[in-house]
């Protein structure tokens, strides 16, 4: 089945067995995934401190908006996603050094039941648009 | 950082310590926040009417949207986070005058474990085309 | 209001008093709103069982997708709701099947407090990019 787009992968590669891809690239559109604090070896980063695992988000998207040609300037749209609302807004700070704005990226943060990773206190999904 | 969108502020202004845009337009495509029925001081308007909040959602949406030369008529697509089902299907009538369909935008609705204002009942995000 | 999208339907038909439509068409942006397993009579297909229900998400997106003139080889993103996280993993399997990758669309994929059905344990929404 040709795919109408191209995977993204970042440089330090991805698991094959996995059945969706860390970003999708079409046209000048990127999707990238929903991602947690999680590490190559499926092990979070900053357990306890969603400051950290934020940051360690960015780090991953950034290196997934590199495979792209774009960087955060791209990014148009992030969605969180939240295990606990208590400590939420000190991922702003995060948010100010990654995104320089303003402007800023639309965004929408919510508090869900649960993730995938159970360590994991916060998911970022991000919209980018590239360059043409 | 030269980002690649424009922010979209409605002529009501925005509070530029916050870390995301109520929505960013790239090419034709505007990409909004999702917004819960909070006022400019803060205060949620409707408090206990899940109908009344999702009304004063689409009035801030409809400055958004005006912002960026559009209106209802360019919203593609929503998405609803309800902190309970008990009255989401009071909702529909609000969307049946707001979009005055057929045909109406593609929508998903979930409920989620809390919203960051904890008055708010729902939280409305969307996706907009602007006419070429 | 004439909008800037157009309804997508599938061959099986539309509840018209529905406030969204199964799938927007903009340009060659095709919004597929959040489904469950339920069948045109309301009843959820599947009834405890997330792979079965996954299945016949699927079937019914695929519908969706032909009545744009497309497949799953044009979906670039998709995002799960789940009730549970316990049998989650169980639907990677139906995704192997209906997506056929590498490469395959980005996801994400989150637990929520309850879905607007209440037998259902799976809701997907997508989006989908058409050939040009």
């Amino acid at each position: 089945m040709t795919k109408v787009y191209n995977a993204v992968v970042p440089a330090s590669g991805w698991n094959e067995k996995f059945t969706f891809s860390p970003g999708v690239r079409v046209g000048n559109l990127l999707f990238i995934s929903g991602m947690t604090a999680t590490d190559s070896k499926g092990n979070v980063i900053g357990e306890g401190d969603i400051v950290r695992q934020t940051e360690f988000i960015f780090e991953k998207m950034a290196a997934v908006l590199a495979a792209a040609g774009a960087d955060f300037s791209n990014v148009v749209e992030t969605t969180d996603y939240f295990v606990d609302l208590k400590d939420y807004d000190k991922t702003a700070a995060v948010r100010r050094k990654v995104f320089a704005g303003p402007p800023y990226p639309a965004a929408t943060g919510v508090r869900v039941a649960g993730l995938i990773r159970p360590a994991a206190l916060i998911e970022i999904k991000a919209i980018a648009v590239l360059s043409s």
